[in-house]
């Protein structure tokens, strides 16, 4: 059975990393991490994918067994992927990226010494930066994953009683999610990143800072995953920020809407159109060739002459950013911060989050995925943006 | 707000820490992965602990704000931290471990150039090592786990009607473990491995082999996550195997039982038995300073003579261990399988897995969490073992 990308698709994939390459300078990339193994094969397997410059690419499986494909190699181990190369004739690669900024060092020095390379080079830059532009393949995903989204979304409201915690409210939403759907698997680039199923921000507990770099906060359940609800019980005014796992498809959305327990203060209704406004202006202003500090800059400019410059992106802690890529991971590129170097490019699916905390009520803001393209931005998570009642 | 461990629990697992420093002949070492400052805090931050020879231990947090602690230091950056060190007068390391078994490549070199090392040190597998036997507060957390993890595996079979495929009983199961207090997050050590909340295995699809190195496998519901459930109707004769999340406290307990719709056959009924046996009879095998690998070659020997070889962990594609240890992680020391070079020590505590893959009527078998000590193995998932009807 074929579980890999039909050629075309693999084709154009593979091509674009071997030009970067070739810009680089590489004979060729060896990729081992799932999120990668993923993006140029089209399924995960145990192995490595290897690109060279001057062939076709070829997957190197360890497991599962049973794969039949024309570009399937098993091996053992890495060892043997020299020998497998010498054994077809192939030549074998004098600079060779591998993925540095992700895979752990040791395993960077093995993989190094089994193709007896001198210096060791990373392509998990040129990486990131091939998949931060989707296909038409890509984008189908996304879309559907948005409209999943969406729907599960709908039903959201109809899980609410009176007198629940943040904690159970949550369990529902993920149940609903996982009914709809939804894969569960929240994949996040880098490790000191972790989540489960998505953030649901009720309340002053949208105040507590929490350790990973994610726009919002929460103290979490336990020291040992400090993020999100907290167990408490949600109150008359307290506003309700969710912000769950949009993964229906491989590829995930990342979508937030706020909602409010019976009342809401004016502040928070403020802030939370402000963040609808924003949506709208930078709607209007990114476009391919625009830099994304300059889209965060008209953000903060935005958050500023409104006088919410206190509760921007959180109040006692701030995220330094307002959006980022999304994809296979939840944390692609471009990065919509102030140092940011990334430019949009026609294909970036982005996620933009201006959101705001108000103390004594909660978070509040929308947060929707956007196609980037010549004319704009097209939201694939259209939905209600209002905050509205529970 | 205190966040971290009590003094005395601190001191305990950084003087172990510090004295295994020693030995390798490490001045020092700088923890930086979620897992392991979880261990030597017992907080996730984001940040690094950091362990010198001649000294206390220090947290350098980056995020989040707020930490109130004698050992906590603020720092925007690694970079910051040998500053940091001299301006209190500490002596910067000579020989400085780090997590090269776990950091990346990129990450390895910025921390060994802030510290100015010449070379580089491995200190992931010493903390390895030293999580693998538990501390009493670490047992307390297990056990605990092991309490919940059984509350609810009490509640499973009332969650199954007929007619459901194993995608709606999986999500059940879900539901309720989080109902009952379940974290949700599975950790596992090593990128290449993923799981959402655990496997449910039912009938045929327990031979589909999966690119990961569990002990079973599964087709998954989307080539990006290809491990377990495939949303197929659960129908009589089929085996049901549940090896779902039991990480209440931080810490996880892994716990096995089989279900069969209606029927089951007498080769699978057989094999179940057999697994139960094996459970007892490495129960009265392994002690401190037994051989991880004879465990395993026990195991397999009373496989072979009962003729179940051929079904024996796995039938299409085979598990190459049946045993592991467990604690923050799903897969920590020791590892009980042909080629392990671990010795059981007191404190560790395993999960065993003698399992079976039986064509035409899939998983069969149990697995346990256990405690070992001097007088042998106590199991803390203690819930009926034998294979019961839906």
């Amino acid at each position: 059975m074929n579980k890999f990308l039909p050629e075309e698709e693999l084709e154009q994939r593979i091509s674009r990393i071997r030009e970067m390459a070739v810009e680089t300078g590489y004979d060729a990339v060896l990729i081992s991490t799932n999120a990668n193994i993923y993006y140029t094969s089209g399924y995960v397997f145990s192995g490595f994918v290897y690109v060279s410059v001057d062939g076709g690419c070829l997957f190197f499986v360890h497991r599962p067994v049973g794969l039949e494909h024309e570009k399937v190699v098993y091996v053992r181990k890495p060892e043997q992927i020299a020998e497998k190369l010498e054994s077809m004739g192939r030549k074998l690669p004098e600079k060779l990226g591998l993925e540095l900024g992700r895979i752990p060092y040791l395993q960077a020095l093995r993989l190094a010494a089994a193709f007896s390379q001198r210096e060791l080079l990373d392509c998990s830059a040129l990486l990131a930066k091939a998949r931060s532009v989707k296909t038409d393949f890509e984008l189908e995903k996304l879309k559907k994953s948005g409209v999943h989204h969406c729907q599960s979304y709908s039903r959201i409201s109809g899980l609410f009683h009176e007198g629940m915690t943040d904690k159970e409210f949550q369990i529902e939403i993920e149940h609903r999610l996982r009914l709809d759907g939804c894969l569960g698997q929240f994949r996040i680039a880098g490790g000191s990143m972790e989540l489960f199923m998505g953030n649901l921000l009720v309340g002053e507990n949208a105040d507590e800072p929490s350790p990973y770099d994610f726009a919002m906060g929460g103290e979490g359940l336990d020291n040992s995953l400090p993020v999100g609800c907290n167990d408490s019980i949600m109150r008359p005014g307290n506003s309700v920020m969710i912000d769950m796992n949009g993964n229906f498809t491989g590829y995930m959305t990342d979508m937030t809407r706020t909602y409010y327990v019976q009342r809401i203060d004016d502040k928070a209704k403020a802030a939370h159109n402000l963040s609808i406004s924003i949506h709208r202006a930078l709607s209007d202003f990114i476009r391919p060739g625009v830099e994304a500090k300059a889209a965060y800059e008209l953000a903060k400019k935005m958050a500023d002459d409104a006088g919410f410059s206190d509760y921007f992106m959180g109040h006692r802690q701030k995220a330094g950013f307002i959006g980022h890529g999304v994809g296979i991971e939840v944390n692609e590129l471009p990065v919509i911060a102030p140092k940011s170097r990334d430019v949009f490019e026609k294909g970036n699916v982005i996620a933009l989050e201006p959101k705001f905390v108000i103390p004594g009520t909660g978070a509040v803001g929308i947060e929707n995925t956007y196609v980037v393209g010549d004319d704009g931005l097209e939201c694939i998570t259209d939905f209600p943006e209002e905050l509205s009642e529970l």
